[in-house]
């Protein structure tokens, strides 16, 4: 009889080509897939709340495994992390009921990216975040972030090779903050962004539309024409990898 | 007739083998070295305000070079900036007197060191932080930082390859703190201390000493009378370097 575990999961995605394997590529999947598997003496499948993208960090990336080796949750973690390399880490496990599926049981997520608004890039903060030199205008970016939120067709916020026939998603929250660092020598900019589920690329490409309004280069009411048309070319460029965290995922 | 730049630097010293040169080793100064030499068209003296250590970062770091190259502060940054690889970034350049020395005229340093203390190390923090397992005592490390405060003779608190004959130094301030952190699975402990300078290993000893006072092995009194036996064995274990950060350089 297997049991099934719920792992939540924190890495470093910058040397990561993103959550799911793909042939010898180095993945979070990948790696986590052989620190299971060698506990349970067999390949083990480890199922993924959603993928993340080549760079893209996870702060409370969520994953399950079923597993028959008799071991408790605390023994299970040490055992992981024992097996992993050093930019993955189990940061807690739980013994859960067998009909818990970190995709399907999924309700939202939530999504954080951070920008440094500086002419240098701090070395201290490069890891996890995107640099912007050019001056962003706050309360311009706030108000463009409100029309995100709601229930839309994101076609043309998403890519060209989704594989989600679906493309309706609600955006629940979208919150802007912006606060001086001294290591940045400038503000860092946080998009903080809640939804049901997103498609691939689309928190990237909001954040670059949004860096446009914020820059001065694009109207508030341009991201709603964007979103009606469907057009990937409407809205703005898909922000660097490196600034995007997957926060948290809810249940 | 040369010119003297003020350099302010910050860099991810994880991958550097410290500050100074040292033949083939990647080093800040190594670093530094090449590029202001690129600019100048023969090799410059890049003079910093102290050495830091293998693996420990920097967010304000100053060193001075006098160059003849005839070159505004602004031009000098971005030249030097592309110069240098991604881990060491100079922050800013002023044009200051040929009076200025960064190691002679600077009168103080803060040094912050930071400790994660959880189960598990996260990948999103752990190159500039170490790891405490071990519950500890707030409380008592305040009470027992106070002890380091004043002027004292730190030859028990020092490397034994220092090479600074007088242990004489004065600590100004000493500040812990400790905040709960999501992403850290629990608290985080600042040691935030300032001082007219520092000898080698010098910080590191004070925190690995105020840890041990944190998990309860150690009395306060004891830091007293470690520091009055300028004996090295009677101090505690050298923190790691990853948790020690450069902060300021006073002028």
């Amino acid at each position: 009889m297997k049991k099934n575990f719920r792992l939540l999961i924190q890495y470093d995605g910058t040397d990561f080509h993103g959550w799911q394997i793909q042939g010898s590529e180095r993945t979070v999947q990948g790696e986590l897939t052989k620190a299971v598997s060698i506990i349970e003496g067999e390949e083990v499948f480890v199922c993924g709340s959603g993928r993340t993208d080549a760079g893209v960090h996870a702060e409370g990336q969520v994953a399950n495994i079923k597993i028959s080796r008799e071991i408790g949750p605390d023994k299970l973690k040490a055992a992981l992390n024992g097996n992993l390399p050093f930019d993955v880490r189990i940061v807690s496990v739980d013994a859960v009921d067998d009909s818990f599926h970190s995709r399907f049981s999924a309700i939202g997520k939530t999504y954080r990216y951070r920008v440094v608004n500086s002419s240098v890039m701090s070395p201290l903060l490069s890891r996890f975040a995107s640099l912007e030199y050019r001056e962003l205008n706050l309360e311009k970016m706030i108000e463009a972030a409100c029309t995100f939120v709601g229930q839309h067709d994101w076609t043309a916020f998403s890519a060209a090779q989704s594989d989600s026939e679906d493309k309706v998603r609600t955006v629940s929250k979208f919150i802007v903050t912006s606060h001086f660092s001294e290591i940045a020598n400038g503000n860092i900019f946080e998009f903080e962004v809640t939804g049901d589920g997103f498609l691939r690329y689309m928190v990237r490409a909001m954040v670059g539309t949004l860096l446009e309004v914020g820059r001065g280069e694009r109207s508030t009411a341009s991201i709603a024409e964007a979103i009606q048309s469907r057009d990937r070319s409407l809205s703005g460029p898909t922000a660097t990898a490196s600034g995007l965290t997957l926060v948290r995922v809810y249940y």
